[in-house]
């Protein structure tokens, strides 16, 4: 249908936001952002052959890749403790694609967008001897000087994570909602208890690495109180890896990592009504303690700074 | 040197702005943005084999591939009438690359943020397949209510296009300076007299169909006040296309087409006083009267919608 007719039909079908006062169709869009409100701005991107393929075993459809393009985006946004409000799309074609392609991708974008109310403010197409990639920039927003960080967990903080842990890869990595609605909840129950956030996309053990390097500090998790994954059971199950190493290192489970205030968390697990868990798996220690996984019987071994580099 | 230790070199050499509150090294950098002041968002991308080469004849140099992917983004905020505040970049490397590349893409992404004084407030590194790509998503800020847009045009506008036009291919493509500044002294010379506006990015001739679409009006372009560059004439003067059909349809250029009141237009011609011209093209017709394009003795034709599909 030629690139332009397909940038129109997107432009035509794009969700909108009440802030979003010019959308698609100019040089830039335009927003109006409330005084009171702070802003948080990521990019983030899905690369074929490295955050999905097309073909083969555990192949996406293009739906998903636009569903996970847009999702990771609203991943780092609810651990920012925000709420999305516009996004921009950059999308690369490898040359010869179908028109089909783009536009299964696009619906799989938008309906992110609709799921969780938010503009797709803009976007730009290419076509490129590489593969295909969708780069999806994001504007999220939230209560001013209260952006959840990666930085201020202290010792004695108690570490909860949403929902459940371990081998992604095999489908939940297309099509997992992002943690926006547990985000939001956490903040209301708790407004002032989260001390820093993280989302899990390079493996449990990883991301802890990055929040407590961030924090200076160490970190124990419970082994035995990790919320295992039945896919991650499964493959342990069949005598595959351990489900503590597919929670320690898989990624892509696009959970949140929360370090908390022992009373806000015990408040926080006490009122819980969700579809997704909370568990606590640990808490935070100094950083002269490290960071360690304990098992059932209590025994410490160093947490190794090892994950999937997606990258 | 490893991605984890090239994104913490990439993090503490990022330039800053004084909105952005926490810069790069959480999941979302956080903006405190003024009451009074409208956004302008927007994304744009470079893709290996379809912006540059980075070998053979026109080859880029990393730096200008950085440089580039960061200009033509301060583009359309320019055209928006906006001044740039930060950007966030996505990158994806070949599998393979040296870490020389990618310092070097770095190098000229911050040389741009430095020029014009925004903030580069994060970043993805991804590594692929496919072949480099840059992609930069971009705030800009301007006054509440006051962008410039693609439509506002009507009949009797004076077309005015900032510096030369035409065989930008051959090296501007890579080196030019986004008009930022030009656009500023715009606005602060004729605050209400910019009725329309965009960046000359597929051709001039394509570009301001797409001014006109939004505007839903025609246009006169006088061949002979087009500022053709010096390297679209050399290549006329050496047997090659004509500087007009270069001008018109080469693209690239990243000059502004502004659409202004013959008052404002008058009053920014006297006034001028910039290194980069500022000159007036043509003029806005009714829809019935369509595009096309005078020679010197006044002869029309129709300004076919053809320009450079880089998409």
């Amino acid at each position: 249908m030629g690139e332009l007719k397909l940038i129109e039909k997107f432009r035509a079908g794009a969700p909108g936001h009440p802030w979003l006062t010019v959308g698609p169709g100019q040089d830039c869009a335009i927003l109006n952002w409330p005084a009171d409100r702070d802003q948080a701005f990521k990019i983030d991107q899905v690369q074929e052959g490295t955050h999905f393929v097309l073909s083969g075993p555990g192949a996406a459809t293009p739906y998903q890749v636009g569903w996970k393009a847009m999702a990771k985006t609203c991943s780092d946004i609810a651990a920012a403790g925000c709420w999305p409000v516009a996004a921009t799309v950059a999308v690369n074609l490898r040359a010869g694609s179908p028109d089909a392609l783009a536009l299964e991708i696009y619906d799989g974008l938008c309906a992110c967008c609709r799921r969780y109310g938010f503009a797709l403010a803009g976007g730009d197409l290419s076509v490129s001897p590489g593969g295909l990639s969708v780069v999806v920039s994001m504007l999220g927003e939230g209560p001013r000087g209260k952006a959840w960080l990666r930085r201020g967990a202290v010792p004695g903080d108690v570490l909860l994570v949403t929902g459940t842990l371990g081998a992604s890869r095999g489908r939940k990595h297309l099509t997992f909602e992002p943690r926006l609605e547990q985000s939001c909840r956490i903040r209301t129950l708790a407004p002032d208890g989260i001390h820093a956030c993280i989302d899990i996309t390079d493996g449990l053990s990883r991301d802890l690495h990055h929040l407590c390097a961030e924090s200076n500090c160490g970190a124990l998790i419970n082994a035995e109180k990790i919320p295992y994954s039945p896919e991650a059971r499964a493959v342990a199950d069949a005598g595959g890896r351990s489900a503590l190493t597919q929670a320690l290192e898989d990624g892509e489970d696009f959970e949140l990592l929360l370090a908390v205030s022992p009373e806000s968390a015990a408040e926080l697990v006490r009122q819980w009504q969700d579809p997704v868990a909370l568990t606590e798996v640990g808490r935070i220690l100094s950083k002269t303690e490290g960071l360690v996984v304990a098992d059932a019987t209590g025994r410490r071994q160093p947490l190794p700074d090892v994950g999937w580099e997606h990258r």
